[in-house]
């Protein structure tokens, strides 16, 4: 299968029910894409997020880069056989985590200098490089490097990392075109990323620049930075509007589960969080009630389920009693079980969004979400 | 259902092939049962543990009176609801975890002073409680609380708790007796334990006095604490002779995969041991040739399985590559994918070990067994 998007209908809302073709399969778009950032969903079999019906999950290029090695994972075949994923793989570009790096990396215009937080060496990382990490890998969608940001910045120190970061897909772009495809996976697409922080003007020239460029499809980065959601989801609704209508948007990093359908309605196909995942693991789950601690006494001796009203495999047979003395006593299948119901939960709330815009009622849906989420929190 | 033992055929080498039947079903032995402390197996999902036809599992009494506690247990429906397994559980009485706390008790007739491992406060197990504590977990098997103590160990010491093991074990009778049965499972039935060390006269006298109060089943326990194979095998051999032939024999705490079948032709049916499972969390795993540490640097670009003569869920699909790099990577996937690998491992073994009895050839499948490992290592 080749590369392909589809939109197959936009909502009055201005949401986009789409369809997206990879080597690896197609989703239906807007999808939610699980964190693997090491080459595993943590706490999750390949088994387990098949019967999640995970169509595409995103990992790491940062984190495979220093360990085990893109080289090691092209002999091995690339990702998709290192893992044994048969779907759909989204790498970025490392350029967001070498940005946490903070005082570990030195950004210049030929790349960015850091230092590996497992052991300390020294790695440089190029556009060009990152091209070449991507293509080892054989993901099926990759992303050109960029300069990611804190937010609220400057103008000037915006301005700057806009610049580069336009520079830098000019650089991948060459790169693309000069190299060998991915002997792991030949039809791999690698998307461009928009930066220009909180400034729309920003936004839409780095957003023009890029679509010169002639990607197949757009990230939205420099999101889930620190900025509020009124400031990430204005953003993304402006930079989405100078975004080609016939190409995938991916707003990177974003979000809780209730702000999905904000970004959706902005126009986006596509995101990535590791907030399901990670909180799981700190024993922050999700209901159609709002968010639960487990470990609050409250429900160490509770035998409901955690959502009454969900249909996961947790909930159809574990208790909330049973989940906080597991987190209590660290037990792996506490993480396991977290883990499974949040993901669940995530992907639950995308098909609903899918759903109503196949409805027509993104709108509603919206309304009724905030609603019930303002009745109450789970007992 | 209620507990019933029956020897369905007994080799020349001693070794039988039996069926038990608990309250929660009906398991073939000679049967390995995987270690459950805290009410889970480490790493396992119920389902998992289901999908490897896993029909008895051990949990810890100790373990679970400290954390969440036996009484909240009983609150929520017994162990079997609390942790959703339809399967059969033995818990042990707690003796062998208060053995092993070493400083931190002190052994009277009255019972063990010890200290909780996870917060230092007191507590005070008597024959009666561990009944007590063991009926508010509503196990299917329960253990009798016996001293267990190292070996080597001076006839003077073994001696000494060879005969508070049958004074413990005449208390437990009498709670058994007298008391109420367990709400959440009234089939509950405890197995008595034989001790004497190393001692084949001490065992023999110990063993008699047990067989006096009338057990549906013995353990012989003491073993696994430090004395050789070929020892910890004489001894279950001798003490299986003075314990009656239509009562379950259960071998506490054994073994290594390899020496599975020397304890069954000792005529013993069921055992439990840590190994597979805390074995897996280290990286170390069992192949038809020789164990395998996954560390080894020769295992990083292997994309072989673990064992390619394996049929389990995870030599079906991952490498051996897979797995180092996700051990190295300290991930959790790693512990689940190997925990699953040694598991079935074991549970094959003893499958293995119940078709050759069955067909009358043990003593040429053991054979067979230690020609294979003596002639390779996994590369």
């Amino acid at each position: 299968m080749e590369f392909h998007f589809e939109v197959l209908k936009t909502d009055p809302s201005g949401a986009r029910l789409g369809r997206l073709t990879t080597p690896h399969g197609v989703v239906d778009t807007p999808a939610f894409m699980p964190v693997g950032t090491a080459g595993t969903v943590k706490g999750m079999t390949q088994e387990a997020l098949e019967d999640l019906n995970v169509g595409l999950l995103l990992s790491n290029t940062y984190h495979l880069y220093l360990r085990p090695g893109h080289e090691l994972i092209a002999r091995m075949g690339g990702l998709h056989r290192f893992m044994s994923w048969r779907g759909g793989i989204l790498t970025d570009s490392g350029g967001f985590q070498v940005f946490s790096l903070a005082d570990l990396r030195k950004v210049s215009d030929e790349g960015v200098r850091f230092r590996s937080h497992l052991d300390g060496s020294e790695h440089f990382l190029t556009p060009e490089k990152a091209i070449e990490i991507q293509r080892a890998l054989g993901s099926d969608i990759g992303m050109v490097l960029d300069e990611c940001i804190e937010c609220p910045a400057s103008r000037e120190r915006t301005q700057e990392a806009s610049v580069r970061t336009v520079e830098w897909a000019r650089r991948c772009k060459a790169a693309i075109d000069a190299g060998r495809p991915s002997e792991a996976n030949p039809g791999q697409v690698f998307f461009g990323i928009v930066q220009g922080g909180a400034y729309q003007d920003l936004r839409r020239e780095n957003a023009e620049k890029l679509v010169e460029l002639d990607f197949p499809g757009y990230a939205i980065g420099g999101l889930a930075v620190g900025e509020p959601h009124e400031v990430s989801r204005e953003i993304a609704a402006a930079t989405a509007a100078h975004l080609p209508q016939d190409r995938p948007r991916y707003v990177m990093g974003v979000s809780k589960p209730e702000q999905l359908a904000d970004y959706v309605r902005c126009g986006v196909d596509m995101m990535d969080c590791v907030l399901p995942t990670r909180n799981a693991r700190n024993g922050y789950l999700y209901t159609r009630q709002g968010p639960l601690h487990i470990k609050n006494a409250t429900y160490a001796q509770d035998s409901r389920p955690v959502d009454e009203s969900c249909g996961c495999m947790v909930c159809r047979r574990y208790s909330r009693a049973y989940l906080s003395h597991l987190f209590r006593a660290n037990e792996i299948l506490g993480a396991i079980l977290n883990t499974h119901h949040n993901l669940y939960f995530y992907l639950d709330m995308m098909r609903a969004i899918r759903e109503a815009i196949a409805l027509g009622g993104l709108s509603q849906f919206c309304s009724e979400l905030q609603a019930r989420l303002e009745a109450g929190r789970p007992e």
